[in-house]
């Protein structure tokens, strides 16, 4: 199973929400991110059309929902449940950090169902909701103002599922880069147009060759790029007065 | 400077956003993750009530926010600028992911000012408005729904900037990179040669003017490089014959 698959076998817990938007805004950063199972624990009020409005194209993680009373039921059938916490140690726990959690959440989902356990807007889970799941985790946060809203901690997560679920991939390359001697021709045709304006003086060169070699060597150049490069030198040569 | 201290170089640039709501949960999105400058490029509506009841907590931020009336003069200053799109490609140019950025933006604040530019919550940015930014970024995201609320995009580009601020060593950056206007009146400095040497002909521009902005926003141009490439055009304008 690839990573991408995977995040078909993670489901959002959302335990006693009070603001159906929460709900929607959880359900679009979810899709968004290629999540689809939402779970609601005793939701304060579902459906809603609040919840719908923020959903915002994601109206089907909604229609789609299991809506049930507990947590113990929401994690039935899960192999690993992670409880979203702003606390950094729960009961001496070492809480580990959201990046972290998220690999492991999303290498178990290719094995068996794994859920994303969010408390209440005011606070969070209780000690024995944590306690339910199979280990605490937070969303680093500035040290004087934790305060993330529901639907963006529900977004760090999602993003975070995706990432891991992207598999390592090539760096993205540019095509048609010049060959080293085209680009060795530009050097060439600059240093010339540069001495015959004037500009540079080879009896008193500085530093200004390797300057300019240093600058074009981090761009890569394309083939197209010397061309017009050598264009402009050109026109600039043959400049009427 | 260390990772965390350099988030305080980072400004997050909201463009001509509708919803105050969106401006609200930026904020609070911002300041969980240790971030203060808000910049309102021409929004619909602020102050609102709206975006205060939504910033719950971090109406500092909008209390210090700036308000001005254009993209250019929000990235006066800045050394590096990044345009969140949702596009994969732009007109050809490599977007680079979230967390890469995220790290490059970083590693860039140690020296100067950066910035995160949003576009609106319909359209995004204008194809001009990502071209006055350093480079496009994208962050990941379902090939079929790809729809972030703004808000919410704003808290993961937050979070990576944080992620990456906690990173145990930030990679090597160059430092003295020019400011946006310098590059500004370099670029405006080269139109100008070329249309009198004639070699561009602004009645029919062809493509040359974005891809000479792509083949320098790559490089990253340091502030003395600038002073060169200008000292050779001004030397090639002013050519003997």
């Amino acid at each position: 199973m690839n990573g991408v698959l995977a995040l078909d076998r993670v489901s959002i817990v959302l335990v006693r929400t009070s603001h159906p938007g929460n709900i929607g805004a959880s359900a679009r950063a979810m899709k968004a991110m290629g999540l689809s199972r939402l779970v609601l624990v005793a939701p304060q009020s579902f459906p809603d059309p609040v919840a719908d409005a923020r959903a915002s194209g994601a109206g089907d993680l909604l229609a789609g929902a299991r809506v049930v009373g507990s947590l113990e039921e929401a994690l039935r059938g899960t192999t690993l449940s992670a409880a979203i916490t702003a606390r950094r140690r729960e009961r001496s726990v070492p809480v580990k950090h959201a990046r972290e959690a998220a690999s492991e959440l999303l290498g178990h989902a290719e094995h068996g169902d794994v859920a994303l356990v969010f408390g209440t807007e005011t606070s969070g889970l209780s000690n024995d909701e944590v306690a339910l799941c199979s280990m605490p985790v937070c969303i680093p946060t500035s040290p004087g103002f934790s305060s993330l809203n529901l639907g963006a901690a529900v977004q760090v997560m999602s993003y975070e599922l995706r990432m891991a679920a992207l598999a390592p991939s090539a760096p993205p390359v540019q095509s048609d880069l010049a060959a080293f001697e085209d680009i060795e021709g530009f050097h060439a045709h600059l240093e010339r147009a540069m001495t015959a304006s004037g500009f540079y003086d080879p009896a008193n060169p500085k530093r200004l060759l390797p300057r300019l070699r240093r600058l074009f060597g981090r761009t890569r150049l394309e083939r197209e790029e010397v061309n017009i490069l050598r264009g402009i030198l050109g026109a600039l040569e043959r400049k009427p007065d």
